[in-house]
């Protein structure tokens, strides 16, 4: 009988090892697939012959895996080059693998349908799925993407506190900066809006990275919302540029000699850069939090409805394979929209149209002056995010003596 | 009947709404007392006359304001001066004030002390207990203090997730590094141990601001870890410091034209300085994690046992007041010490006492080579921290063909 090898790559989710675990659930359930192995480090376990037998695996640890973060069998950001294909092929003959699954974003789906080409001119028969994976959500054909929702949550669920604590903090800090991952699509900086419905303002300003930065429109903004609400929540996409399209992480600043503080050297972030540039303009405390890749393993915080989307995306795959569907990536396209009849199905989109294109916010969904999102963004967020935590505020008006 | 006034003061801690329940709530009920007001904006509200009367908020928010982060009074950093005490003393006179909480820090306690001594000085009746707060844990004569155990969770947990996905991504990224608040003690990174339980490892070094930092000795560390786990993850308090005394985040790091890049203009941090020192010392690539007050507003993953006795601190200021007992803070004594059989009882100590003390880490809590904590520490820390999500681990061993 035919194996099966399933492999994890690129930046980790919350929920990648449930994708994991779909895929091994269901394909050590079919009678029409033998062994189930994984990549160690992804493809570099396949050059470099480490492949893992989910057979020898504990039970218990397979059942939990679900809701563990990282990725279980070690991901790899190995870029395959044309050379190497031979040598991928020559493994996948030598532990008789005729199903290759593997769970992550463009460069991964590229990976998979290389190979899949390279091994139909060769003669040796192999099906390939593709299983989506990025919290930057900025995968082409899908609705949304596993591990998007959980990091979207921790992203709302982090500004909404931070907000309460910043309007509670006015009279020692005048703004706060949260940057989300995501370089070149500004899904997760939006998805803060989410935690406006609570706190009524936080965060006031978004900037996403399919908007130039432009300085002066940006510094007009947060003197306009310090005005109205005595603090300034901002969230920033970690890709943000700037009109002449060099990161605004990359930014010089000058310091009050006007010294060169920071430039391109790496190291830096945009929050940093912006936390710079507010406190030179107006003197102002304040500060910057960068999370970076705690957004990708917060499991505590990841949502029900994306661990199992992530489970059944992972499922998918199998079932497609086994029907004979090769070079295709599982999609998931929302059949009723809005908040509690949210619903999924899925679909399929080419290897080779995920792997060329990317999937930036559409401007309807930005505001017109670039720094929020409109209602459109929202009826599409909701669901995803879920319920924030409720707070409360104190009316706080004026007692008589 | 005389009147109590509440304030809350310094920076928030995701319980400190909850000790301002416990006041209030424990005020509230006493027929000993009359109207229970709050300050607007700590000691600010007094002395701009914005007091807040609790019987106008409502019950709902009140009953909802234990498990919502910030400081729902506002909060304030201001230091009182002598010239200030009779217009504090005007305000209490103008609500007819006997009894004062505040809620708060070393600071906080020094402005109760001084505001209850000056009114015996010019006979005002006045009877003045502090609660204690502080996420660094760093108060005097108290076993720990309320908001200190969440943070600490919230390191740990954190420390934890970007343990295991650092350990997944190895062959992308070498390093992490997690910078902790805590200018002067080193509570809190100390509490990322409480991660080692399921990881084995993570986090492999910790940086306390009690221990000069020794880059010789820091980088042969680093280098052990590496060799040893095949990735680092470290963990820094924000105020660690070099031997001479000056921070490590006003550190000057040189790029590789030997141009300074970061210097102690104020905008840097720690962690990052430390970032630059392991790229250049190993041309490894990795990330720096600053979340700053993050850690002092997640309710969402504050511990139970820290609302509560946050709770309990309020309602023991108030059953000490009305016996009597004036000019002290709340204090927390550990009378069963480990595991699940822990259990506190309520003391106080003299507010003079606390104001003028601080509370680094003790030395038998550190390890002799000063980056790590030692199993008395651990004693210490885990009925705190409490019980840490279950992640698991694949085995991953090399298959046969």
């Amino acid at each position: 009988m035919p194996n099966v090898l399933v492999g994890q790559s690129g930046g980790p989710t919350s929920v990648i090892n449930a994708s994991l675990s779909g895929v091994v659930d269901s394909a050590s359930k079919s009678k029409k697939i033998g062994r189930v192995l994984g990549m160690r480090f992804g493809i570099e376990g396949v050059l470099g012959d480490h492949l893992v037998d989910f057979a020898a695996e504990d039970p218990q640890v397979l059942k939990s895996l679900r809701h563990t973060p990282g990725s279980a069998l070690g991901s790899s950001r190995l870029k395959l080059k044309d050379d190497q294909l031979p040598a991928v092929i020559k493994q996948l003959k030598k532990y008789d693998i005729r199903y290759l699954f593997m769970i992550g974003g463009n460069d991964t789906m590229d990976t998979i349908n290389r190979t899949v080409k390279y091994a139909a001119e060769v003669g040796y028969e192999l099906t390939g799925v593709g299983v989506p994976k990025t919290v930057d959500n900025d995968l082409f054909g899908t609705d949304h993407t596993p591990g998007f929702p959980s990091a979207a949550r921790y992203v709302a669920t982090s500004v909404l506190q931070a907000g309460i604590l910043a309007r509670d903090m006015q009279k020692v800090d005048q703004f706060v900066i949260f940057q989300t991952v995501g370089r070149s699509a500004g899904w997760l900086p939006a998805s803060a809006a989410a935690a406006r419905y609570q706190t009524g303002a936080p965060p006031h300003i978004i900037l996403f990275p399919e908007r130039a930065f432009d300085r002066e429109a940006f510094l007009a903004a947060v003197k306009e919302a310090h005005r109205k609400h005595g603090f300034v929540s901002i969230v920033c996409g970690e890709g943000i540029r700037n009109a002449d399209g060099s990161p605004v992480s990359a930014s010089q600043t000058t310091d009050k000699f006007n010294n060169v503080e920071f430039g391109a050297m790496g190291g830096t972030s945009a929050a940093m850069i912006l936390h710079r540039i507010i406190s030179q303009e107006f003197g102002w405390r304040g500060e910057f939090q960068v999370t970076e890749s705690l957004q990708m393993c917060a499991a505590d915080r990841s949502l029900k409805l994306d661990v199992d989307e992530a489970y059944r995306c992972g499922a998918q795959a199998v079932k497609l394979a086994l029907a004979g569907t090769s070079g295709v990536m599982v999609t998931m396209h929302r059949t009723n929209g809005k908040g509690e009849s949210y619903a999924i199905d899925f679909g399929t989109a080419p290897l080779g149209e995920v792997a060329n294109h990317e999937r930036p916010m559409p401007a309807n969904y930005i505001t017109p002056d670039g720094f929020g999102v409109t209602k459109a963004f929202m009826d599409y967020i909701n669901p995803l995010v879920g319920n924030l935590p409720q707070y409360v505020s104190l009316a706080t008006k004026k007692s008589k003596a």
